[in-house]
């Protein structure tokens, strides 16, 4: 659509959608349109950032490798590594071998686990990540107390082993359908499943064992799902599914200056149906609400390969700082995995409980916040990937202290494209990032 | 994958997986692998299912036709149909000038709104859905009652005339947030989105108000999504997403014998990583689940274009069939849409309760039913749609009867690609679907 065009498409909008709202409130709003300065100027500002994500990923990348714990098995700290399948074939290779000379030996067998306690998770400010504290347990077969968890282990060693042979991908349900009377319930099979990465030193997804998917993706992305190219500038307005293996994902190529991470599926359609990426070169993903496996491993891929600074587009309320979390520390529960699956470093764009007064948000477009969402928000101030930023911590101050919350459909309100036509565009040419 | 080597796979993956299972079980699963005939065989069964299917369509289609009440407004149910942009346009103008006209002569204004009470719901044999029968209420203006859901209405046409000038689309929430004073909660102007739709006798998608997506699909399907040319064969193992907005679907295109419905990613997800659809040409669909809207549209718009036969995939669950009922008939809050949203005739393939015997699931990967999935069995067996077809009843009450349910996965217990390399080929060989 032409500039002109657009323009003038906004004020029939502006005008439809302004009857019943304070006008003054709806009028603001439109003022900041006046604001915006060329796309080209904004274009310089993108392109400036983009190259600085570059380097600075260079040196981030750097000192990780500084810090890099995983290969080292004298470590105090465990991180897992995605490994090929080959190299995981032969660990598990030398692990069998290992146990089947410990009982031609005499000595029965015994496998090593490393603990995954909540006790045993540390939050590593360096690599800005929680990892595992190495520190391992026995589980050895003869023994009353571990017979049937160190049974569990060697059948999940010996399952992951013919997925690998087959080359194929499978979940964790299928996992424990396998073997139901020996597993007993799925938890066991997961868990043990997650001891089996540890002991490897590689991630679930080099196992082959996949989560399901339900994040898609469109915007300047190029890349092969299986060997199939796909080209995300072509997805029309559903766009790309984000495929639930990510070793199946090779060939990233992209022009994008960004990566919009977007909480809800509806503001990713209303960026997709406008074709934001074509006025802004960017990537668009979401998760469609907590971050599932698949688009964490892919969002990580993409900040791997393309260095781009990735910003947030999430709701103003405690629940959308904690799926930035989700993306940028990991959840609890992974944390051994933890390096695969954060990306370091995303900047919190909007919408931010400062932007509810910055843009005259309407008072019945916010919502009060209940008590739970303000315990949230008070534990969030506890954390320390909140407490490293000092704008995030001003911006869940001034939440608390307003009691307020809105949603990114919220700026609807001014219009149904105000989000790609004003706000967003305002955000990237103000750099208004934290 | 030739032939043999997938042969040869398969063996590496059952000697793996019988080691701790009952091995009368497995060995029999494995033993009807040698009752598959050459695929060949079986592409002529299919072939024969998709032309039988293509010319049924084509009678059915004229008994619609026959029966069609949508378009005459003194016929006793109203079934709304899609509706171009300019239409409903026109249509909504239609309505706004007969209200300025009465305002004018002295009368106010009152709105005609259809109920959609469930008392007001009824199953047609004959067009095999759900349908509202026309009993119209008033709502006008000029009465403390009514006063302030007839303002809601008219803001609401006001809205959806925006939204198709500018030709864009827009969520339920994106609807609400352009006037929460006015709506106060989205559950309002969802209703009065309805009634809306109801006045107008267009289908929601019609007036461009979509859901979220959550569908994918993957196979022998080409089609456009908003000009862009989508290859289903091509999008990997991820698959492309559902679009939200049908509308923006077009160029249909596919070379598929028929269409196969899964009730779950995981499935969906060995499915397309074995690309079961190079071997027997088909087109593969998931809406994870209950299915959203726009995986209905989507099935629908399939099944009419390319009058293919429709194969489901679901768990031996109640909860599966209900599913399928959603897929055929609808579900009882859109009832007024159903015409557009539903499916008919769609063939249960599997996993049937008779399956778990005939293909001797294990008895430790069988679950038992709970209370309440023993209730809403009983209930579906005094649903009509249940009632209708002979195969059903009889497959239902043999689940009421050993009070056992399994899920899709359960396969896995004789290797992960029992589903795909025999379970499904001998289930199209065998023509076994009801």
């Amino acid at each position: 659509m032409s500039e002109k065009k657009r323009r003038a498409g906004a004020a029939v909008a502006g005008a439809a959608s302004s009857s019943k709202k304070p006008r003054a409130a709806a009028s603001y709003a439109e003022s900041l349109r006046s604001k915006l300065r060329p796309d080209a100027t904004i274009l310089a500002t993108l392109r400036s950032l983009a190259s600085a994500s570059s380097s600075k990923s260079k040196a981030a990348a750097k000192s990780l490798a500084d810090h890099d714990p995983s290969a080292d098995p004298t470590s105090s700290y465990i991180v897992v590594a995605d490994q090929d399948s080959s190299s995981v074939t032969s660990r598990i290779n030398r692990l069998v071998l290992a146990a089947a000379r410990s009982i031609l030996s005499g000595r029965g067998f015994s496998f090593a686990v490393p603990s995954r306690a909540a006790s045993n998770q540390v939050y590593l400010p360096d690599l800005d990540r929680i990892v595992l504290v190495r520190r391992e347990s026995a589980r050895p077969f003869a023994n009353v107390a571990t017979a049937r968890k160190a049974t569990v282990t060697a059948r999940v060693l010996s399952l992951v082993h013919a997925v690998l042979r087959r080359g194929i991908h499978v979940t964790k349900r299928d996992l424990f359908y396998t073997d139901v009377k020996l597993f007993g319930d799925q938890s066991q099979s997961d868990a043990v499943l997650d001891d089996v990465s540890c002991m490897l030193g590689c991630t679930r997804s080099s196992l082959h064992v996949v989560a399901s998917e339900k994040g898609v993706v469109v915007g300047r992305l190029v890349f092969a799902d299986d060997g199939d190219r796909i080209d995300c500038t072509r997805m029309g307005v559903g766009g790309k599914a984000i495929p639930p293996n990510i070793d199946r994902v090779s060939g990233i190529e992209s022009d994008a200056l960004f990566i919009l991470l977007v909480e809800k599926d509806a503001a990713f359609m209303r960026l997709a149906e406008d074709r934001f990426y074509n006025r802004f070169p960017c990537i668009i993903l979401t998760a469609k609400g907590q971050p599932d496996v698949a688009t964490r491993l892919f969002l990580r891929r993409l900040k791997v390969e393309l260095k781009l600074p990735v910003l947030a587009l999430v709701d103003s309320d405690p629940y959308g700082l904690k799926i930035l979390s989700v993306y940028m520390c990991g959840s609890k529960n992974m944390s051994y995995d933890s390096a695969n699956l954060t990306t370091p470093d995303i900047k919190w764009l909007g919408v931010r409980p400062s932007d509810l007064d910055k843009y005259r948000v309407p008072e019945q477009c916010r919502l009060p916040m209940t008590d739970h969402d303000i315990k949230v928000g008070k534990e969030l101030l506890e954390e320390d990937f909140v407490k490293q930023n000092e704008g995030w911590v001003k911006e869940l101050e001034t939440m608390l202290r307003t009691k307020q919350k809105a949603e990114i459909q919220a700026l609807s309100s001014f219009g149904f494209q105000y989000l790609t036509e004003v706000y967003l565009p305002l955000k990237l040419q103000q750099e208004d990032w934290i």
